[in-house]
């Protein structure tokens, strides 16, 4: 099975390299690692073992792949200014399956568009992980993916990739409606990320620690089932109270969000809430607290990063 | 005139200076800045002349104070852990009249209850000004009041004080409805102040230059009409167009809640916004995005003071 990695990220490094470790043949494209990867590959400090992942090969540019991949595992931010079809066109092939290990809701229509033709497996990282410094990701908490294909169903290359993490010790699930599936991660997301960095750098206990933040999160969190009902995907009635309870009993955390905030890098604002608010005008549905959100963040992203 | 003046930053330096140059008699109750002002007074650079405020007296304490003063001048910002009335209590007489020039929505009920027989005069101020050191003021824009008896009504006293800050050259309007003109400021101060903030220090014009910001900041400004109505006090069906369009042509500046919070002082969370969310919950009446904004301000109000 060949496997190539766009980003060497924490995302692209942890579940890459557990690839690798089931067998894989992975090359790993990198943009500022390049070097510190190349000679040492990346070292992963994680709860469930550490590891050393060492790619086959270690690219600066898409071009220089040798081979057709059979899979692509796209582990970068969703955001604006990343073109994911332009990164990985020299690489795909009729047999290649592209698969998003990425954030937020209504990711997939632009790379289905500029690849009508081949398998798009979306994926769900329930993790916490964080890039250290170069060629250093430490792995703090859960690993769990979720894989479904876009916009649904669970084919054969799906349930292929599902068991190579399997065997290396990562769970992962399959599911035939990825939408859904990605709906109720924003259920947590679209409060808990925004709101971790607006308020001040907070983590989760610090937030749920607060009456009447806690109402602000709980109406965010009603709004995205309002919207996922209006999608054709209505979420489980116990969906908002499960990820309260869930949340206030988790290790308190700096969201990836916050940890985007504090090192000036760009949050994923778009994939999180511009594109929820862009469904929401879509649908009809009045969502006047992710609206908040959504300008806030929208202003405050581009004064972190210029 | 006799004049009590509590608080020695730019409004209480502004106004009372100003009553002071029109022939009133002053005492200033300061703080930090006692021993500075004891010794030089303020100096108010104004872009309506310059001036210099030597109050007749400068006090520590109310204690101090030697006379039973004709008017109290109440220029404190409006936080829980400022207790006014404890202030005031010892220098209050039948006849005094308790003037408050601060800013957001329903914040006479405290002073109003205990004090009862007292006249109340609610007013406040359009002003830009920051004190820029000990002893040291600036005056940058406008600086017309309203002053108007609380609930309702304008008494003598009222025209009396209204005629004196005219005598300096202060635009000093009185009205029979200070409740709505309450409500009327809050529409601008609802969304600009907390904004300014939360989007990460951004000026009024920066805030207005954003599509997105724009609608958020119109559905504050709905909100609080909405209020108003059920309040009672119906605000004129304009109201949301001109303050845009007044804003759109002020000089681009920093609201006075985003200099508190770059100065790590605590901010009008609580009159600016607490106030209205508790109004809206008596009244039955949504207020989602001034929610967010409470939620979102109130946390990192107490993560940048602490």
């Amino acid at each position: 099975m060949k496997v190539f990695i766009l980003g060497s990220g924490a995302i692209g490094s942890f579940y890459g390299g557990k690839l690798q470790l089931a067998g894989a043949e992975t090359a790993l494209l990198c943009r500022s690692d390049y070097r510190t990867i190349k000679k040492q590959g990346v070292w992963v400090k994680s709860i469930t073992g550490n590891f050393h992942f060492k790619p086959k090969m270690v690219l600066k540019s898409p071009h220089e792949l040798p081979w057709k991949p059979d899979y692509i595992l796209v582990c970068l931010k969703v955001l604006p200014e990343i073109d994911i079809s332009a990164i990985i066109r020299p690489v795909v092939s009729e047999d290649t399956a592209i698969c998003l290990i990425q954030n937020g809701i209504d990711i997939e229509p632009p790379i289905a568009n500029a690849f009508p033709n081949n398998e798009l497996i979306s994926g769900l990282a329930f993790i916490c992980c964080q890039r250290i410094k170069s060629g250093m990701v430490e792995h703090f908490d859960y690993g769990k993916l979720v894989l479904g294909n876009y916009p649904k169903g669970v084919s054969n290359k799906t349930r292929k990739l599902a068991k190579f993490f399997g065997k290396s010790g990562v769970v992962c699930d399959v599911t035939d409606n990825v939408i859904k599936a990605r709906w109720q991660k924003l259920v947590w997301n679209a409060p808990f990320n925004p709101i971790s960095v607006l308020a001040g750098g907070v983590t989760t206990e610090e937030m749920l620690s607060d009456k009447q933040m806690e109402e602000t999160i709980r109406a965010v969190m009603g709004e995205v089932c309002a919207l996922a009902e209006a999608d054709g995907h209505p979420l489980p009635e116990n969906v908002v109270e499960e990820n309260i309870s869930f949340t206030r009993v988790m290790t308190p955390y700096k969201t990836s969000m916050l940890l985007d905030y504090e090192n000036k890098r760009p949050m994923e604002v778009e994939a999180i809430l511009g594109n929820a608010v862009r469904k929401a005008k879509q649908m009809g549905i009045d969502v006047p607290h992710i609206n908040t959100l959504y300008s806030l963040l929208s202003m405050l992203n581009k004064k972190n990063t210029c």
